[in-house]
C-alpha cells in the first residue's frame, strides 16, 4: 500500500469524494440559505480546516497511502482557494461591500482558528 | 454529456489531475526552494486563482459538464485553503512571524490580484 507507485492513485481516491462533499454541500448551503452570502464555500473552507487540523495530528507522517488519501486528497480537494477568491471577487461586483470584507477576512481568520479547534479536538 | 446523472462524474474526472497537478507541484517547488516558504502552495493558489479568472470568464454557465470538469473539479481541488491554513500555522509554530504574515495575507491579496488577471487575459 505504500508503493510510491500507488501514491497517486490514493490521492485521486480521496481527491474525488473530496469534491463532491465540497460541490453538493455548496449546493444544498445555497438552496437553504440563498446566494447574498456564499455560506457553502464558508462552511467547507473552515470545516476542512477543522478536519485538517485533527487529521494532521492524528495521522503518522511515515503513512504515505493514508496522508495521501485523507490529507493531500481528501481534505486538500474538499476545501478550495480559489472558490473562496471568486467569491470574494462576485460580492465586491455585487457591491456587497460589507459582506466581501466579511468574508475575504473572516475565512483566514476562521479557517486558522478552525485549524487550531481539530489539533485541539484530535489532542 | 449534460445530463445530471453525469455531473458527478464530469467532476472527479476534473479532481484527480487538478489535485495530482497540486501535489507534484508543491513537491518540485519544495525540492528547488526548500522549505523555509510554502513556495509551492503559494505559487498553486496563486496560479489557481489566474486559472479561475480565466475560466469563469470563457465558460458558458449553461454547459454544465464543462463547468463541473473545468472549474468545480480540476481548478477548485487544484486550489486548496486546508493547506494554506496548515502551512500558515507551520511558519507561526517555527516561530517564522514574518513569513506567517506575508503568506497568510499576501496568499488572498495575491490570488484576488491573480483573479482579476485571470480576467483581463480571457477578456
Amino acid at each position: 500500500m505504500n508503493s510510491p507507485w500507488l501514491l497517486p492513485f490514493w490521492i485521486a481516491l480521496g481527491a474525488i469524494p473530496g469534491a463532491l462533499a465540497r460541490h453538493y454541500l455548496i449546493i444544498l448551503f445555497t438552496e437553504k440559505l440563498g446566494t447574498n452570502f456564499p455560506f457553502g464555500t464558508f462552511f467547507v473552507n473552515l470545516s476542512g480546516s477543522v478536519l485538517m487540523g485533527f487529521s494532521v495530528t492524528l495521522i503518522d507522517k511515515n503513512i504515505p497511502w493514508l496522508n495521501g488519501l485523507i490529507i493531500v486528497g481528501f481534505i486538500a480537494s474538499y476545501t478550495t482557494f480559489s472558490t473562496y477568491v471568486l467569491d470574494t471577487s462576485k460580492l465586491g461586483q455585487q457591491k456587497r461591500y460589507a459582506s466581501a470584507l466579511i468574508y475575504f477576512i473572516g475565512s483566514p481568520l476562521g479557517g486558522l482558528l478552525g485549524l487550531k479547534l481539530g489539533i485541539f479536538l484530535a489532542g
